[in-house]
């Protein structure tokens, strides 16, 4: 792998999400030598992915090279890799591109889609989890379109234009409030020779609720806009399997769509190495104490979604989402320079900012800690919120340029099938 | 394909690039039903294509969907499709998706890279005629950096960071200047582990001078700015093969590379059914009369690269530019409409508005008819004319704020390994 030799304990960092990157940021001039691995070369600002998916954003805009996040800083080096294994007996890392010692491992890869051991569902459905995986469903939805046009049969045009997300999540929420919003503003002038009133956007929820985490106010509220956008909100609803045709629920209700978006539940990526019984917990989380360390081990640390630390007040582990792996991170940078200079380490505490969620134009519930509300003032907010923790100045400017030519036109642009996603469209 | 009948009569464009746009502009509102067919559901601009390839745009800014550009027009219909055969004797155009009769036809394929029936150069080089060939390309650059990292052998970290470029024209020496920049400003601070001194930009160019329809001082200009950039510019030279790890030429010089850039000529794309012999010219364009009319027929017509309109001042046609294909459609749709008021058709009168080239930062070469020019001068004309002939005011703006942002920071942001072009990469 062709790492340097250093006097300075090495710290491996696996995943360049929040949590690697907030941890990295940390170590910046400190007494370790740092070797972040990811498998793409870019950090991924996940809370976007759906403006992605249904054309308001660039792909480049939301992610940013990891190697630029590290410019600069002294005892880094970035290596494009996917790890096999960690072998926890020898302190070695195993990747496609060779074997690494490290002094201290920091597990930091995230989670990925949840099908619970569904193939059918797993084959068949769309994720939205990365920047290829949305860049794909971008193509999807534009793709039906395009052969919605084409067919002469009712039943297949209703099919094409059918859209059911499952999971009743913020992902979930935020995307079927695009969707609608594309439905109402853009497809009736793009497809003229279209009848777009057919199209349908449903959202299946298997609680009582959408966005069970928050406030039953946001839920209720975050309801009535997606509702007033004219998505149809299926609540104790459970999708139980897809065909790529026919979706079928645990009611007597059954979908025919072509595009089936899995949003309803994620787990921990699996690490070979890190995968004993007393190391796992629910979703495949690796169990940590307080100071991050995974159960076991003193050297190996999981921050992140990866992570589940249980406490009193989350006796689950904090929420899978961008916060708490900031705040991980940070708190294991923090721990790291206390070890190094012989002081003791700091447990971690976990501050909740709140969490909210946008649904359309001028419409976002957010639930602050100290404050609950509804509606435009909490949509500005949402997006003030979204481009300070954007990373990059540049990608902040396109981001708000965009927004604000989205909101004033009525638009989304990046509507282009530049990665056809269907096989029949591969021309390139 | 689900064309609605109409009572006018049906003009079919094939290829929605300058030409073909031009032309449906013109057409707007007009007695005709016109349908737009295109392989791509986006237009291109091509002249940034080579910004695409080196970070400095992002796809999604110099592309555009077509629908968007037609939206509000009457009588107007855009299918995705891919044209299979031209029926020229029952005006019949045969597509992926079906069967359409055309009273008028319209050629605007445009053109491809030509590797002169060398299929060693074709499968192994790489083209930039395309958003996803652009993307590629950008990929692979990458990707090669990442490698170089972890070889151990100094003559293969050479040929990973060894980037030919042949041919001397507007698109090579573009590129080339972009990539001396990457090397000088963004590279030893990307790569602080990899001695990228050893990366090397070569430009090979056949004749006796680079950018050979531009004037002799343009030419020199431009070698001069390449040189003191670090490009090494081989003049009288032609690669004659590659075998995807050494490129031969003429001379007894041969290339270790791993990346070879092929923007050394095009040739029209090729229709099934337009190839007679009295059709087809040299470099496989169709010839047309001064009316755009193809060889032999009435309501068949070619414009842009794909057509060759011979005349006493381009004896071998109209330059394969921008300028020309937008000319000629919009000569064509002010004819079409004469045709449609019983008026008499006008020649086709070109007017040429010169040339130019940008190699890097403050530097580029400007032909205006009355003016030629070279320097700082000649690049701000040069932004200022791209961003004129952008379609689309969100894309002016975020290319702006991009060229602005990369001027002040000496950056190019978007390198991003989005799809992966090496197979060892290929994660997703």
């Amino acid at each position: 792998m062709n790492i340097p030799q250093s006097s300075y304990p090495r710290v491996v960092i696996i995943g360049g999400g929040f949590a690697g990157i907030a941890l990295a940021k940390k170590l910046s001039r400190k007494e370790f030598q740092v070797v972040l691995l990811d498998k793409h070369n870019y950090h991924t600002f996940q809370p976007l992915l759906y403006q992605v998916s249904t054309g308001g954003l660039e792909p480049d805009s939301i992610a940013y090279p990891i190697r630029k996040v590290l410019q600069g800083y002294s005892n880094f080096h970035f290596r494009l890799a996917e790890v096999a294994k960690v072998d926890t007996d020898n302190n070695l890392v195993e990747t496609n591109i060779g074997t690494l010692k490290f002094n201290y491992l920091v597990v930091a890869v995230g989670s990925e889609t949840n099908f619970f051991g569904n193939t059918n569902l797993e084959e068949n459905c769309m994720a939205m989890k990365s920047i290829p995986q949305s860049l794909n469903l971008r193509s999807l939805i534009l793709e039906n379109f395009e052969q919605a046009l084409l067919t002469d049969d009712y039943h297949e045009r209703e099919a094409l234009m059918n859209f059911v997300i499952v999971g009743g999540g913020p992902t979930g929420v935020e995307l079927a409030g695009a969707l609608a919003e594309i439905k109402k503003g853009i497809l009736p002038k793009d497809y003229p020779d279209l009848d777009t009133r057919v199209a349908q956007i449903n959202l299946v929820q298997g609680g009582e609720r959408i966005l069970p985490a928050m406030s039953e106010k946001a839920s209720k509220k975050a309801e009535d806009f997606l509702e007033n956008l004219g998505v149809h909100v299926w609540k104790g609803m459970r999708v139980q399997n897809y065909d790529g045709k026919v979706a079928t629920t645990n009611t007597d209700i059954e979908f025919k769509t072509q595009t089936l978006i899995w949003a309803a539940g994620v787990k921990a990526v699996r690490l070979n190495g890190l995968d004993a019984k007393d190391v796992l917990c629910r979703g495949e989380r690796l169990k940590v104490n307080e100071f991050h360390q995974v159960n076991g081990f003193e050297n190996i640390f999981a921050i992140g979604d990866v992570a589940q630390m249980e406490s009193e007040e989350w006796p689950k582990g904090h929420p899978m989402m961008a916060q708490p792996a900031l705040q991980q991170g940070s708190n294991l940078g923090d721990n790291l320079v206390r070890l190094s200079e012989g002081k003791s380490l700091k447990p971690f505490q976990y501050k909740d900012k709140g969490s909210m969620a946008t649904i359309g134009r001028n419409k976002a519930v957010a639930d602050l800690p100290s404050f609950k509300f509804q509606g435009v003032f909490a949509w500005f907010v949402w997006m003030f919120v979204h481009l300070y923790f954007l990373i990059g100045f540049r990608n902040r400017v396109v981001v708000f340029i965009n927004w604000v030519y989205n909101y004033i036109k009525f638009d989304r642009e990046a509507r282009l099938i530049i990665r056809p996603f269907k096989k029949t469209y591969q021309t390139d």
